[in-house]
């Protein structure tokens, strides 16, 4: 009961942020934070940096916070094999790659729990299976949604794509700045990190991997 | 003693995070959390939106979350005016406005903690105290490293320059993008928010303002 509190509370009366499942409790047996403990929290550390959590313009913050916490990691509520699972339609004579190219996303690094901010680029060869466009950039944001390392969100990305399709191959590519690097620590803004992996033919085929580059840096 | 155990604990080894200052209790009297008790908190924010803070990765992001706040927050520990004490040399036959263009800046807005980034324009006009650039850079900074809306960000930096070096006159232009509009929301990309305040001569005469402006696009 503690725990549908936590999370089924306030279904947002303006339908801007997603109504998030609820999460069961830690796995060491602790119930999750309520909603309430959420705000308190940042209450908590408003007060550490130095603010005063009650002058006017941060009473709000906390509720603000939580609620956008909500929309930004909604990705642990969500399920990228469900989605996967409604594929339609026959591939046809279709025999190529699909890739679509520029998917802008946002995550978080689960360091410093600071954005990063990128384009993903994903490729794959269907065989039987062919799957709405906007579900692959779904896929995206399901793991971009959630506290990440590039490289996990990477491979991420792949393993969803490779199981939920069973495709000839998929290619994925990263590239993203990240805040912890621009904002703070080093102070290097503009730094572009590369991530890219590769399953079946993308994997075997260097041609392949090498037409998929080609195709990205091959803007009209 | 509670509340320099919180602000004055860690001094980091390697020196990168600056060294906070300790801060009083809160206005209402209660004590500044303790650096544990961030921790703690940032703790409970993981757990809330779905993670297991116990999971090998996020062992040590309350840690480094609270001593990447010391760092994205140490303008609450600064001081615009005793910088602008340090004045230097005289004017001598300068008659003209000295301008920093593309000041770099990362600031938070304060209804939602999440980053705002963009760069900021300082004009002003000496009449006996000129002041080291990098100090002007450093005031953008002292600002920015609080929570904030971009109006009150504005308008502290002007109000600092004008007290600060008592000039004929200061010219700001700040243009950020908030990743609160973004990344959540209303989830636009790419909007640019412009905001500008001028005094002296800056306020009074619009050629001054217009050459400000003109200046400011002149890109070699
Ligand atoms: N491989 C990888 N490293 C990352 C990602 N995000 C991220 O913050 N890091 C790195 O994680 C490391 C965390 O290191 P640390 O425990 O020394 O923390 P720190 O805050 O003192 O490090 P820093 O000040 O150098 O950023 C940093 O080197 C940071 O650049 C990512 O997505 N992939
Ligand atoms: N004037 C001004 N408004 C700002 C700044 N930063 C910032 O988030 N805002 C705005 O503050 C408002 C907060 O509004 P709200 O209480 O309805 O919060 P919300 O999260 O539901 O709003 P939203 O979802 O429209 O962003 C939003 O309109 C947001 O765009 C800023 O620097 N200056």
């Amino acid at each position: 009961a503690r725990d549908s509190e936590a999370r089924d509370s306030e279904p947002k009366a303006d339908g801007a942020a997603p109504v998030r499942k609820a999460f069961g409790p830690l796995p060491d047996g602790t119930p999750r934070p309520t909603r309430k403990e959420a705000e308190a929290a940042v209450r908590t550390l408003l007060a550490y940096l130095g603010e005063d959590p009650a002058r006017e313009g941060l009473l709000d913050t906390p509720k603000r916070v939580v609620k956008a916490y909500d929309e930004l990691f909604s990705g642990y509520g969500e399920d990228a094999d469900e989605l996967l699972d409604r594929t339609f339609g026959e591939i046809g004579t279709f025999d190529d790659f699909v890739l679509l190219r520029d998917i802008p996303f946002h995550s978080h690094c689960e360091h410093h729990m600071v954005p990063f901010v990128g384009k993903a680029h994903v490729a794959y060869f269907p065989v039987e299976r062919v799957v709405g466009l906007s579900k692959i950039a779904r896929v995206v944001d399901i793991f971009a949604h959630r506290l990440q390392t590039q490289e996990h969100l990477t491979s991420q990305i792949i393993n969803a794509l490779d199981e939920g399709l069973r495709p000839r191959g998929v290619a994925v590519m990263i590239e993203a700045e990240h805040m912890c690097m621009s904002m703070r620590g080093i102070t290097k803004a503009g730094v572009s990190t590369l991530t890219t992996q590769f399953t079946g033919v993308f994997r075997d085929d260097p041609a392949e991997q090498v037409r998929f580059i080609t195709l990205l840096r091959s803007k009209g």
